[in-house]
């Protein structure tokens, strides 16, 4: 690990230092120089609803009004036109996440229509892995499933789509290390943090990663040299469940529209989950939104896609089946 | 690297051994035991249309009427219902592979309407390198574009898209040392290869990966024991340029479709490539396909979703910029 860095403002999650919507017209909660280290604190996307105790009948009664987002933070010197970086430091969870999905039209997952109840799954954060069940544990690799600054469209705005200038975007490649590139689009970028997962898939599949309450330590700075239209990052990764190529098992979506083929390679992996790996439908579901990526095969061959969905088998007690 | 596998059937790329289409109806060139080592003389996708002198004039002269498999090979006692194990033991190619595209309404990659002629880099493949322009090396991870057996419906079927039984699938993971699983639906499986590519990104965006003639060595296996309804498959990766974790530039594309996102995504790269790599705008295309990965980040933040393009920075000869 680098150093710790040395940080120029600390962020609470006190009330007044939370939102949850975005617009140019908030005012921010602090001013900060470019090139300043500012340490979030950051609550999760459930915003305290669960502990470490909770069961699957939580869910009733959790409700959500949007991310509850820490800033926003204005950048002196930030204009539209410039770019924010936002380099990512250091992040710091509490030892506790949770991952969950609702069924049918209430779900917003990628396979609603494939369960017919809530899941829940309490995750024990130790260190570097998060627990699941069967003795699977899932490497950690924290990132903010949001982060952005405020759209120069007037109003607010929900927290729940992505943007151009960011926002629910869900890379789960901006971990500690990567630089993230917004374009700014008011006086001051006013940047907002949230939603942080402690690890997810690519795809997000059941609707969350690990959601976790975090510290988030994050450089901004003002880069009047680049010209982004849209979030473009640097990151090394992890690419892999650890960082290095291993043994991988891929269930593969062919079909005519990206979406369809996204959901049939989804629903390959759970239930090759269930067949030879024994979870519960609702447990491969979940595990599948923390720790399988979606990647797209190919594009071109019309009129048919293919896009794949990849387990790392690393995270298993034993690495033996097929 | 592995020993050379012991070879139990070699076959050739003659005419009589190579179809353009895919058909239950097909006789096999030629049968073997399950477990049999077969090494198949594989033609690139333009037929031997190019050489190592071609120019981008060598495209007007082109024609396609599919892609040339060497098969199909019995595999005997392969009935439908059981799944059909290809392990890829080795790739052999021939220091020589094409990438191109075609623009506008003839364009069948993602960005045809974004260029008004077509394109074309000539590869030296170099053992474990592809040279591009400028310095740039893609490390090469040789794979089979197409790799299918025969589909239970009645007819020849176009080898353009992709299928349940696979077919022109373009997992750019079926790698040495990988196995693809497929579900048998005629008698004897009747397995055909082709299309090799010596590299290619996740996404193939503008049509071709680097096209290349090749030996392709694989044992053929019945799996009674399993069961898949699609494409499935064992892999070690590559998952990044050079099968560990590395510098890495992103590019996100956000939209409230699928296959909108991806495009945006790639967009952008191009524009990164031309703008901060110097790289003409053909060029940029043409390196996507070969070495630009698609990840879809989230598929669950209704309604706007985000597709990323990833570029190793280690393909450059210096490291250096952004």
């Amino acid at each position: 690990m680098s150093p710790e860095p040395t940080v120029d403002r600390e962020i609470s999650a006190r009330d007044e230092n939370v939102h949850r919507g975005w617009s140019a017209a908030f005012d921010p909660i602090a001013s900060v120089e470019p090139g300043s280290v500012v340490r979030f604190d950051c609550r999760g996307a459930p915003d305290g609803h669960f502990d470490s105790e909770s069961t699957v009948e939580a869910l009733e009664t959790m409700s959500f009004e949007g991310h509850p987002l820490t800033g926003p933070v204005r950048v002196e010197g930030a204009e539209p036109g410039d770019v924010l970086a936002v380099e990512f430091l250091e992040f710091q969870h509490k030892g506790f996440g949770v991952s969950y999905f609702y069924p049918g039209d209430a779900g917003k997952g990628l396979l609603p229509e494939s369960f017919e109840d809530p899941g829940l799954h309490v995750w024990d954060l130790d260190g570097e892995v998060g627990r699941f069940v069967d003795g699977i544990e899932v490497p950690l690799h924290p990132f903010p499933g949001v982060v952005g600054v405020a759209p120069s469209e007037p109003g607010t705005h929900s927290t729940v789509p992505p943007r151009r200038v960011g926002g629910n975007i869900d890379i789960k490649h901006l971990t500690t290390g990567s630089t993230l590139y917004l374009p700014v689009e008011t006086e001051g970028a006013l940047l907002s943090i949230g939603d942080c997962h402690a690890a997810q898939g690519d795809g997000e599949v059941c609707v969350t990663g690990i959601e976790a309450p975090m510290f988030v330590t994050a450089r901004l700075s003002v880069r009047s040299d680049m010209n982004v239209d849209g979030p473009q990052f640097e990151t090394t990764g992890p690419f892999t469940a650890n960082g290095v190529d291993g043994p991988t098992y891929g269930t593969a979506g062919v079909a005519d529209e990206l979406m369809e083929a996204t959901k049939l390679a989804v629903r390959h992996m759970v239930d090759h989950l269930e067949a030879v790996r024994g979870l519960t439908r609702d447990e491969a579901y979940l595990l599948c939104s923390a720790a399988v990526d979606l990647k797209i095969n190919q594009v071109v061959n019309r009129p048919m896609w293919t896009v794949s969905a990849y387990l790392p088998k690393s995270i298993f007690p034993g690495d033996d089946t097929v």
